[in-house]
């Protein structure tokens, strides 16, 4: 099967990272397909860029001409999966919920630590729009910024070792990183503090494939009802034209 | 003092329609500038088109040089003013909230008349997300599309009014209109159904106006600092050249 | 238009700092028309004073003969608000939801400082009524009762802003003043602790007048309809005019 | 052990009706106290009357020279037992929420049929305040006033009986009797509809007893602690002893 | 009246205890009967004890050939209370939902000091699904195992308070004893932190005599229908009596 | 990888119809162990079974000798998954929580098909313990029993469409089987009502796969931490075997 996995922002070594990630989770056979928007935010910390992000993703999937079975949207507690779950029959899984999906199976209650201050109450919207806020003990912030996470990997793993400590001491027994970019470091994290830590690239490709495997789609009914045939138009005269109207695929 | 109220869609049928009713809402002395993103779309109902309109509203309110004392987000259950919090320091009030707050104060339990029966989960998502959920009874669509709710006033206001009473039934004893293009129907369904019915538009005016004559502003702290200045590529190569980096107004 | 500001406790001194900061908020041409019970508490801290205020207010709206648009509930935390809207078709706005529902348009979270911390329960009482608890983050007693808020003022300001600041450390970026008696307090507070402090009477005015101005009435629906005519004996003749304090039994 | 049962309203005829439903409860030795305020309203219908009531009974609480061990709070829906909590250390126990209680003993969802719809919202309000909303699955009105309910008695029961059946259609499997004045019409309920029915007058007095038998009191801490000495004014000396019967304004 | 008390575990010496109290909180003429299950855990210290804890005690109950008047499952946080209405019409009480509600009579905010860290969970879970859990501050663990508690009754009871103070510190007013084991202590915890405290045994008992004396059962429709007629094997015959201790796999 | 897949009653037949849904959902090279307890029920249907297969179930695993890297705990709605994440390090998905939490994937709001009346609260009970009641939007009972859903095939297909359709009217736009014993129907309800409906099974399965990887196991803190040693006496020797079935005092 093929899983398409779109990076929320534009920097094309996130992607990478990203691809990584995804790939050592997926299982044989699976290929992932990493993409990223062409226009929108280099990185997404906080809302203003969460809502670029998610109009410039949802543009890559009206428009994209790739074949797949599913898709990830790999930006942590940004905004769109249920925009896509309109465009797409296939079915659509969001970083933010599974990564807490998963996590609410390994322990009884999970702490989320995520980079810039700014993106705290977007995970902790995303979470609560997912119905899935009640097992939260917190989200923290390690206060790196998402492009920074790699650029001295030990600050980064120390920063994110000591918020996760915070969230156990506060009743969390399972953790959850809170950045498509920590990708790697959920393996040291367990190691540091002794609790599995979900890193949600890798567990959303695990429950897009599982839902591929059992054959299951996104509904096309309630909200999930494609979108409307009406004019789109994208961007002042002078761009490229305007495309014909987004028909549902 | 100087409101820019904001279509969520690219329709100046529309924005000439909230324009009379912001502007009617309004006290004298101020002045109503109504616009409407370049881009987008031409109606919002449904996530999907929620997501773009935000984008585009949030667009707009990076590149516009008007100037003005507050923002009114005029899009009912649409995303986006989260981030225009971030972008700016002068209030900026969201038509959802503004109803809802103001139904709460004239009623014990509220509930919302929408447009297409996509737009009712975004309406309620929008109304957990402003903690404004506890009170609402309902939201019902009375299955009339955006663009079409003008094209026969008779028939928008029975549909109005019959969903209303459902919701009347169900426990409501105060009305929102769920959808800026509703305009002036508020008049027509207090004298249908005997309660008071709530514009959005109008409360979001009379309140954007309360706010700037308190002079409060949006908090700088939180989520709503303002975005940090990164690269925020706008669209693809061919188009009107990439603008120099978004700073914070 | 008049607005009727109506303080929860006897204390005349109160009411003309309430009237004070009402004409301040108030609109040019808003008379406001600040009155306190003629009977009930001198100051109201906590439940058992709530209620009695909570009556005396309802009996002082039902015998005036005042003649005025809305009504402003001077009382942060106090009972009342719903009786009020039984007996009066115009608008009632009552400070703490005011306050609350301005602090949401400014910010992602508020919290609020009062006065004793015998008021803190009622406090929260009010906002869970309200429906508008679940943005709150906290409610913190600066531990100086509501008649001795103006015998120091610098005190105050120190109490408030430290209580303040450990609501800010809590997560919120947006404060509510907890008591009608924190008069111009809110603008030393913004100095000092750099975000949005909102004052309940100024906001009750505001809201107050956005109603008005909006033509709305509150709802003869549901539990605001008007009160059963019915005996409601007022009090045994010959009742001794004060008794004494009350002590706990 | 002496309760006092405190019926919210002056109607002696209700007072002697809970005095005996009291009276059949409790446990042998023990002494029912039947007392009404001397002031107030005739029926607790609604906010209004119910915030006039509470302050009467606060005020026959702190004004009474009765030697009781504990107080029962007999106003379905009705404020005030915070009030008097703050006053007294003896148990205060409210037949709203005991009966809730005990229905939450002996099924799973419980519903409440109370007396006219304005009571619906403030019987609410109580079990949201109380922390016992959760296992509601309603609360309905049989649309007959607190003092007509023993007018017809036939009518009554069916009344009740029908709406008891919609809230067992509903999901519920216990009813609470809505009213301090629908005494001893829980077991023709029962026997109508086949589930146990509550009444809160025999429920408040059965925890009463268990709570002095256990010799627990109320809290000092906290918003239980003792109302501040201060000035609480009761009323003007010669006001009219009963003013005409309140119309809405 | 007979009221039938079911340790939740094996131990008889707890039993005894648990007796005690039971007896000293019944009134006069009602006859404690303690018993245990014969199988099962010796105490119950998490959800894995829990779960069999309760199905030891509903086995008990479907086999006891005991007359009794009413039911106490005197396990703190364990389960099968809803097992136990669906067996019984007589009235079952389970000690962690007495605590509360009897808490919740006294003050304001309750907290629960339990035994051990694993115990914590259980006992939330077990206020949540009684809807008791809106107004508990927290649970915290005294770090001492059930069997334990009276090893160094001193010791046992420095840890309560110290545990009780931080939920004090925390809010709460009153305070609930987490463990049937506790007995006693609550007089001592009272006397060191000034604010009452509920063991639930006791609490249990008065009101389990409370529905007996009102004359109330258990409901018979919906959950708590009694268990449907079929094969319930107990146990292969033959298989050793006593397996070795489990350790985690 | 080996998935222990527990059924949760003493049915063979049951077991051998839950592990052909769930070999058919597992990948290539996954072997399915269906096993079910040696006591308990036949069938589990409502709190009282729910707690004897619980500690059945619990007894199971603390005794296998089997070797797995993954269990299944196939009851829906049923108890004690937690303690198996006690006992057990390997992932344990329980099948309720495995259906919602893909159902969230497909749809906004789910609906629930189960078995008999008296499984509905136990199944709402455990949607909310799990922290995913939010967006479920009933649980309805197709009124067949477990162990005769195989009976007459056409029979339960229409009764499961029947009381789908309700929910698809209430507001779901996607459903859960909700019993292990409803394999193989999803594709014909899926067929019949035009959403998609999640088998539990087929789900939990597919989860167990994805967890284990990821390599991702249970945690050891908080309230999974293994269970102390201690003694937990099994069963007095010489029981009967097979006591008569239950039926209630």
């Amino acid at each position: 099967m093929r899983v398409l996995v779109v990076n929320c922002n534009t920097s094309t070594a996130m992607t990478e990272g990203i691809a990584a990630v995804a790939s050592a989770a997926a299982r044989p056979g699976t290929v992932i397909l990493a993409v990223q928007p062409s226009w929108g935010v280099e990185s997404a910390e906080g809302y203003y860029d969460s809502f670029i992000s998610a109009a410039a993703v949802l543009d890559l999937l009206s428009t994209t001409t790739e074949e797949f079975d599913a898709v990830v949207m790999a930006g942590f507690g940004e905004h769109g999966r249920e925009g896509a779950r309109q465009l797409l029959r296939v079915p659509v899984v969001d970083i933010t919920e599974a990564a807490a999906q998963l996590a609410c199976l390994l322990g009884s209650d999970y702490g989320v630590v995520t980079t810039v201050p700014q993106a705290v109450a977007p995970v902790r919207d995303s979470l609560r729009a997912a119905g899935l806020l009640q097992r939260c003990v917190g989200v923290r912030a390690c206060d790196i910024g998402v492009l920074a996470l790699d650029a001295d990997v030990e600050r980064t793993a120390d920063a994110l070792a000591a918020e996760g400590r915070r969230l156990l001491e506060a009743g969390a027994d399972v953790l959850v990183l809170g950045c498509a970019g920590m990708a790697g470091l959920d393996a040291r994290l367990e190691a540091a503090l002794g609790v599995p830590v979900v890193d949600g690239v890798a567990a959303a490709v695990a429950l897009a494939e599982a839902l591929v495997g059992l054959g299951k789609n996104t509904t096309a009914a309630g909200p999930y009802t494609p979108p409307a045939v009406k004019s789109r138009p994208r961007w002042p005269v002078g761009s490229p034209a305007v495309p014909p109207a987004v028909a549902a695929r």
